[in-house]
């Protein structure tokens, strides 16, 4: 099992990316992502309770359909808070793509990403169709990945190739980040592909388990979004034997879990104004909720990222927030280590003594570049 | 019933402050409040499972005795995660003072605000008593209320007068705040006078009441502290008809939370690094409960808070807050109101469209200052 730190499109898969106009700058901000054979899906969506059109209409189209064969994605606008006009909207531009593609609408899946509460504008992705479904090729994946992007700095992406029997699998993702990461699947977008061969119940599985330790471990400033998604397509374009349970399952999920976590911690890596990466790992908890609920408490604490920001090693701040985070806890059990603090990567480890489970969270420092950054957003 | 923007100390109180060191910068550190008569107590102590020795010590006085006769309050160290040597070095400052006062120790509460993890200084405390004891004065508590003060920058005051049939009752608070605001009684202390005569049982209900509506409506970065308390001294020295229920009651369940919002909208106003002070006023909730924890997942959120601060009307941060909150949140229903953002006092109003109840919380925006001033505290 070897993780590459670039996007490699697993067999049967192409993409491409347009500027079709959403973005000012004129930067790509329309992609596709394109399964030559139908593939199964599987996505985690955001727990918010305000949810965006497009999570909307994949949800019904999960319920609608088996076998899904694209996914469209604009950058520029979160097509978020936009009501049933919303709804229509996403619509209105998958609908074009399946005419072009002459595929059932029901098989492509929606991502958007930017500005919430202004509606989209559909009629500049619709013009841009054609020149994005004629243009699929296999190394666009360099184009896509960018045409996710809104305040990233880099593109996220990883791949992992593994085999099962003799044949090779790959699982590659591209991500999108920046502020707003939360547990929780926060303001991110995350689009994973594989060729493997799997029956939808062990996709499914092994998707949550691996997004519950990877995407929704890591928090930039505890803000959840409307639009947070995790979508997958895998087409069986590898030919392998069936993956549903036992060893090749196990294998499937630990692949896809480093898949994950790479572009969560790149995610980190490149949030909005940080200035360090911060990994933050909880030991003997009772279970591994309550560690990850301590560490994500210490990982949202303004406070503590603003003492990190100032190399300031000041544990007391680790304590309140462990205090304050809700999980049973005992001063006396409480050890707390700060690694050094005048590095880039800085480690914190905290030992509860209330039993034997673990977790690691992932965050950034909090630095007045990120509230310069956001307070000027649109 | 009228409100003064300044601490009023009622009949039988007096109050002292002196420098004893434990502020490097040679400023009062360290105050006593001070009741002629034996005084009826009640507190509210911050939630954070890692709880300051001062509390530790509280709690238990509160159970020996039904009677106080002083508060003992430094600030430059909060005597926090410092373990049972932190409970014997508390113990042994106010055993100092009851000495001295020739009363019992358990009649005395204590308080500390400042570094935590760092052993408090007895010696310099032991050696300052004499003359802190010995100078108490009713207008002195011009001086303990700057005492109490770390980062603030200006003493938190507000009193209260109003007449139970014809005798005059006088209701008054100090209070510290600064960083690490947050509901559920985050770093902040409040110290509260009244001549009343009130039953043991109204006094606790009505100081849990008027905290609930203010100091736990107010959050500057959801930091919660391992001191944050609420104390309430209520000595009968007015001679009013008891106070039990009824009218009476209620008249001082009104003139109490007055002064203690008045305290606690103040805390947020001198928050460290604040621009700006936010109203959140959240209406049509199932609950009173709903609507505060919309409000304060607003008023919480970094993003929101970021917003303000460039004057960005950014409703859909707002939106995002709410949908993440946790409260059953519908977008049909959903009313968002920004009010005018370039001025100093901002109002935000929320209409849920899920009922009849509603919330008001306090917070300031987010800063590049409160960042600098939080990433050097040590």
């Amino acid at each position: 099992m070897k993780l590459y730190k670039k996007a490699i499109l697993p067999s049967g898969f192409s993409a491409n990316a347009v500027a079709c106009g959403l973005k000012k700058s004129g930067k790509l901000d329309l992609a596709l992502f394109y399964s030559e054979v139908p593939a199964k899906a599987a996505c985690v969506f955001t727990s918010n309770k305000i949810q965006a059109a497009p999570i909307k209409v994949n949800k019904r189209h999960l319920k609608l359909s088996k076998k899904f064969r694209g996914i469209l994605v604009n950058s520029g606008n979160a097509n978020a808070f936009t009501g049933t006009l919303g709804i229509i909207d996403a619509v209105s531009t998958i609908q074009s793509l399946a005419n072009k593609l002459d595929i059932e609408r029901k098989e492509i899946l929606v991502g958007s990403t930017g500005i919430i509460g202004k509606r989209l504008e559909v009629r500049k992705i619709k013009k841009a169709i054609p020149d994005l479904a004629g243009g699929l090729k296999r190394r666009s994946i360099d184009k896509a990945k960018k045409a996710i992007l809104t305040t990233d700095t880099f593109a996220k992406e990883a791949s992992v190739v593994f085999y099962i029997g003799k044949k090779k699998i790959t699982i590659c993702g591209v991500a999108k980040g920046a502020g707003m990461i939360a547990p929780n699947m926060a303001t991110m977008l995350a689009f994973i592909f594989s060729d493997a061969d799997i029956a939808q119940g062990a996709l499914n599985t092994a998707l949550k388990a691996a997004v519950e330790r990877s995407f929704n471990c890591i928090t930039v400033d505890g803000c959840m979004s409307t639009n947070d998604s995790v979508m997958m397509l895998a087409n069986g374009a590898a030919a392998n034997r069936p993956i549903a349970a036992g060893r090749d399952y196990k294998f499937f999920r630990t692949a896809l879990e480093s898949v994950c976590l790479e572009l969560a911690k790149l995610i980190v890596r490149d949030a909005e104004g940080a200035g360090k990466f911060i990994q933050i790992k909880v030991t003997q908890a009772k279970s591994f909720a309550e560690a990850k609920k301590a560490a994500l408490a210490v990982a949202n604490s303004n406070l503590f990222k603003a003492a990190m920001h100032g190399e300031d090693p000041n544990f007391g701040r680790v304590a309140c927030a462990l205090g304050a985070s809700g999980i049973d806890i005992k001063e006396e059990g409480l050890e707390i280590r700060l690694g050094p603090l005048n590095k880039k990567d800085i480690n914190i480890e905290v030992e509860l003594g209330m039993g034997d489970a673990c977790a690691t969270v992932y965050t950034c420092d909090l630095t007045p570049e990120y509230v310069k950054i956001n307070a000027q957003y649109n």
